[in-house]
């Protein structure tokens, strides 16, 4: 099934860009079939290729699949709101950042974590899945429940599922369910230096 | 110009994922010729729509096209080993994070950056554009030469440019001209919690 919402009649792009960037969004209507295997590990293979200093590749993914002690380990350490929706997600990721190399800082390592959550973010998308990361979730208790080694933080939880109709949804979440703005261009892109 | 190395037989995917993941590297060699600022603005509009926690957009730029005194002050920033191949680059840009929100810090604020560099990235190699993202660039001058206000953290400084022959590269460079490898799946995706 195709996301329930016509994106293109939301968002516009003020300089062309290839449509995968316009069509990607967080959804939170899920059908609450699982998500198999092999699609999950599509998603990993994307996020594997991003670049990274020095190519460290300071990125790690922790996953559970639905109706899996691994998925409902993760489910716990979500909050209330998010456990509310997620219920119908197909999986579970944690994305965790190693933050040193070889006992030094590696100060890149959330800026670089980000980046290959953007490439599972968008093969998800190009799949037509739900890929809607959050917040709002235990770190400690993720970390915990991930039995991170020291050294290694959580950076987000991702939600992963097959869309469904807006209806799936609990009523308080209906209504934000579209793909939201951006700030203009001019808002975060500057010549040379800081405007004022 | 299409880059010089054919990417494919470099890179092998363990599981199907879309070519652009695949496609896209960090190459150096660059001819010279600066960006068109509307090509520019295409790779921050791909930016522009990246996820991030509470759509807070916590990504900015600071760009200089070659030749301008904006490229210069960016330049001077770099590390003598990538100002000896950046001085063919068409244009830089610092991604700089909004560490705070409303006073707060944002947690989020370098993994949802680097998500908006990762669109960045992957739209420049649509384009068939050498992106290459740096760590190798004096922080606190970056911060300096750019006017930053405080709470804004440089993330990263970006060569961008027209791909050109590796012997446009000084010798020293020109044996690691081609796309690097990644760890296997196995090594950084795990079920439910850290092997061991």
């Amino acid at each position: 099934m195709e996301y329930p919402v016509p994106i293109e009649s939301f968002r516009q792009s003020e300089y062309p860009i290839d449509p995968q960037f316009l069509k990607r969004w967080s959804p939170r209507a899920m059908n609450g079939a699982k998500i198999d295997l092999p699609v999950l590990m599509s998603l990993f293979e994307a996020a594997r290729w991003a670049p990274s200093s020095s190519n460290l590749q300071p990125w790690n993914f922790i996953y559970g699949i639905r109706d899996t002690p691994a998925f409902d380990g993760l489910f716990q350490t979500l909050g209330k709101g998010n456990q509310a929706w997620c219920v119908n997600a197909g999986a579970l990721v944690l994305a965790v950042s190693n933050t040193q190399q070889n006992g030094k800082p590696n100060k890149a390592h959330a800026f670089d974590t980000g980046s290959a959550w953007m490439s599972l973010a968008l093969q998800g998308s190009l799949l037509n899945l739900v890929v809607h990361g959050m917040l709002g979730f235990d770190f400690i208790k993720a970390h915990e429940t991930a039995a991170l080694p020291i050294g290694y933080e959580p950076q987000a939880m991702i939600a992963i599922g097959h869309p469904a109709p807006v209806t799936q949804l609990p009523e308080s979440y209906r209504e934000r369910e579209k793909p939201s703005d951006r700030k203009k261009i001019e808002e975060f892109v500057f010549e040379g230096k800081w405007p004022g």
